[in-house]
């Protein structure tokens, strides 16, 4: 951190200042120039972060130059995690497909729509059971009966399975059914459910908020992390903009910033930033392309009767290009397509 | 609502779609255009907007031109609301100022923040003993610790307080105690807690999201509503743009326009919004005389040694100008200043 | 400026740093952390600025701390400006109404709008001539007529007028009729119009773009400033945000923190902002409570006939509110309403 | 269009709408709901579009559910176009390389990026003469000198350029020397300018306004069609939004939507979106990825000693990889590399 001090600041505040960093446990070093004092604090991030140094006298501001996360930056490790859900692993050495339908709605059409993700090379499962909306009068989602579809589903096809949960009291029974947990956008800062997720043990998928910064959404991993669960996905699905022709504006540069910035994968999902079906092709393309770990898609048998963000599942005549759209670009990237259980990847054909 | 066909959609296309929405118990005029057809729903919009009309074959576009709310809007309830939070009316008739510290840190630093509040003109009290923060490694907040501090400070003081509940496993310890349940803009969709907080049975305030639009803060509202609880007040508190100089832009539009919309009042946050002292009166100035049914803002009697936010407190110096500021722009704008537990309203002098 | 090294930076990297900041004229003071070493800059920021120091080796990031602007500078000029359009004066002492049509559209309109100004307490008009419109299909304004009319209109009436320049080539035609020019906020980067206006000697109306930063609008009244014309007036019409329900979000911030960086008077245009004629009162109370050193309103006789943005033209109806409103809040502001061409101020009654 | 009548409107309001529609030249089909009456319109929507229907009585909303623009709309012409400069073409067929320096600084320099550019596989040279920067004591740019500069460059080199230009009245001389002239994202709304380089009869390289919707943009193409110039290339280069980390947001999205809706080339600008050389590589995958039709980048031979830009500009030891990148990403596409002067285009190896 640095701390620039106003041009009348006097020497009574900067030793205010620099020993109250002391007392922190942190050290400071002061350059003096000819308008301005300008203060270079080290130590504990964190912990010098609590101060109010912005309410010292005579300061005029506090740059954060050192990022406050931990557990989950690159200089904690250096090299890349990988992210085991069931015998699938997500990565930066392979590129992995996550599809099935946005949300459970029948038996039927959820085990549709994950035969059709299997055969579009998805090596892990996802549906929705517990569905946040927007508002009381919608779907809210099947609830535990749409979990218990998803669990017997996703056993019968032999892949693992990853669904969102959207309060800490349903952490032990989702944790319990499911490979991996989802935190959805709108739950990013849900801090109390980070934790619950973190001490369930399960690895978790952790969407992007609408409107976080890249720094935002890896303290929100860190907040998981701090449970000493690392396995931690982050997914980059489009932020608010003010463009109106999309839904969200996929943010495709924060894939190779926050690669940077953590060792933990990067996925894109492209189904609910763009929308549109017409879109997620295109994305997924531009989502592997840019670096992406992975890409999780929506799917549906029959997206006409989608209790549920319809106009953007892909349908049973996309699913070739999906599939060699995945192998094409993974394959241009220097990467392979993680299968199901390979815990040595394979190279795509 | 209203479907926009595209130039080659069917008669088959369009006769599907009205067919659906009648089966939802709506009804469908169309209008037939040189280049395209649309389609006028009428009915329980709440219902139709279920239907994935996005994916039904030949629509080009879906265009909501009713909103969804239904409890919380004005065609509801054409009067005005006016919550009551202990004795202190919250409404359009008044401007009630809520005061006291970002977060409960001490017995003796709350008592005198809410002393300064109090002084300050404050109907109601404020204070934080449960915090959302960003990083896992700020302070968290005292906790029921806090609450037990706030609640006898009020006491003491004689004034009610609200207090931010954070996760709908706290809201009844919180409820148990506090006077009115503040949900913070990270928590807006928070969906469980909204329906906590609305079983509680205490009157509601509702932070906007930092980035949440208008529509979707009135439909955080409506969950809220839903429970049966109508006793909400809506927080402008800025929201999330480009501009860098300040935290956050206080969109003042937001409340002349949230307020036709819906009978709830609306007040300002111009603390958080700011992140400056310096801005903290002229945002209070503006929220006053652009309609505002109140203010809510941080005090601290040493913001030097504040555990968090202490950069926008404002401290006794400013406390003279706060109740000047309050008086002379509510008057200005036709409105008398709320006394606490003034049920008949005294104009201010 | 603080040049923040990374943690691998050589002592080679960091004394080719200092060299090259000395050698264009400034100085530079080390600060040596334990994991990073800080670099403070000092002397001739624009100069500095100059110098592409992130390229340098071993540079991690480089903060702006100081401002780069001069001339407009609160630093450059302590005492706040009063810019005179005619005999009127825009500054911080009082509160200056301009108001008129959107645009001319016919003599008649023309003069019973700015009647309509006139008898609302308008002390300089507001015309628009050229018009710059997204659309080529749209009405492009009268042009070279439409400033005839305007001139001869603000004659008879008795007061000075601004109108808009959009184009280099049209500024000596515009500034030999107009006494104020405006520069639109599509324009606030068009750097030889920024250029040109400034030359021409006439006061300049400089509207904030739709997405500047205050630091870039502040950074285009300085190339105006450049060209030796301090008469100087910045104008907050609204950002471009997510938000739909309005068109643009009035940033009434920016009013005080514009007022802090700079001398130059700041005033609001809550016409464009909000985009409906519901809002235009309001956003005028809450721009004055702010402190904006004026507004700018549009007015129109008959603006269901208007063939530009009639929904947000004020009406005949709303003068006598629009002149009491800034009569009140300017007097709670403990300011007075500016007359036309008095120099010496007259406080409302 | 579509109008939606408040609730309360009368059959006069209705009536006196649909005659000005009619009077417009153009008709409308009313649909009665039972709360509300909706009225599409249909004929010329340009011409529409003029009238105030906002203001018009009974009118709750206006909704624009066709697009005006004409000429460059992919109704008008449902075949992609190519654009040519000088012998190369941009079009939907192949993807185009356009490299060089961002600003030209000296002969040396300039020939050296050029040769660079020339190496990577660049089709199309790009460099700067006439720089617009926020800062008046920012450099800006050589000039006409700067333009002989690359105008002899170019031609030694045998490849053809694309330059800036700033303001209208150097639109001849830029057209005199440059084979292409671009259209800076500042001055994306500088419509005289768009008028000029139209009527110039050079091939226009249009950039995305900071800020700018999908819509206004491809309205400031209808703009220089309007003059008849149909040689138009837009550039995706990235929109502001709140997210800090990197300088803008590259929209990609924003190719296959701008593709769908106009018959024009798209390509992406990845060195001024992201602002840091390691997110060059990746956003040229991404943007190829995508279906852009080509994509423009920065090169220096020394960006220490860059006057402008320089911590984006590729350097010598990213060409190899710039070359390998291009041809990859266009295979896995579907496409070829367009080299210089293929009008029949050669796939890349």
């Amino acid at each position: 951190m640095v701390v620039v001090m106003r041009g009348n600041a006097s020497e009574t505040d900067i030793e205010k200042l620099i020993r109250a960093v002391r007392d922190a446990g942190g050290d400071a070093f002061v350059s003096r120039g000819r308008n301005q004092t300008v203060i270079g604090l080290a130590g504990d991030v964190a912990r010098i972060s609590e101060l109010p140094l912005h309410a010292f006298p005579g300061v005029d501001d506090v740059l954060h130059v050192n990022r406050p996360y931990k557990l989950v930056s690159a200089e904690a490790q250096p090299e890349p995690s990988t992210v085991m859900v069931g015998e699938t692993p997500i990565g930066r050495q392979g590129v992995t497909l996550i599809a099935g339908p946005c949300a459970v709605e029948t038996a039927e059409q959820t085990l549709a729509a994950c035969e059709m993700a299997r055969d579009a090379g998805a090596a892990i499962l996802r549906g929705g059971a517990y569905k946040p909306r927007t508002s009381p009068y919608a779907f809210q989602g099947l609830g535990q009966a749409g979990l218990d579809i998803l669990h017997d589903t996703a056993r019968r096809i032999g892949l693992p399975f990853v669904t969102e949960v959207i309060t800490p009291a349903d952490v032990e029974t989702v944790a319990a059914k499911a490979d991996m947990l989802q935190v959805g956008a709108r739950n990013m800062q849900n801090f109390q459910l980070l934790k619950e997720v973190g001490m369930s043990g399960r690895p978790v998928l952790l969407k992007r908020g609408l409107t976080a910064t890249i720094d935002e959404w890896v303290m929100a991993a860190e907040y998981i992390a701090h449970t000493g669960n690392l396995q931690i996905v982050l997914v980059e699905r489009g932020i608010r903009t003010y463009e109106p022709m999309t839904r969200n504006t996929l943010d495709v540069s924060a894939v190779p910033v926050a690669q940077s910035l953590t060792h933990l994968p990067v996925i894109i999902d492209p189904s609910h930033s763009g929308g549109k079906r017409d879109l997620v092709l295109p994305l997924v393309r531009a989502g592997i392309a840019v670096g992406a770990d992975g890409v999780i898609v929506d799917v549906h048998p029959n997206p006409d009767e989608a209790l549920c963000d319809g106009p953007q599942a892909l349908v049973r005549d996309d699913l070739d290009e999906l599939r060699l759209t995945v192998s094409r670009f993974a394959e241009a990237s220097g990467r392979h397509v993680v299968r199901a259980g390979a815990r040595t990847a394979v190279h795509s054909a």
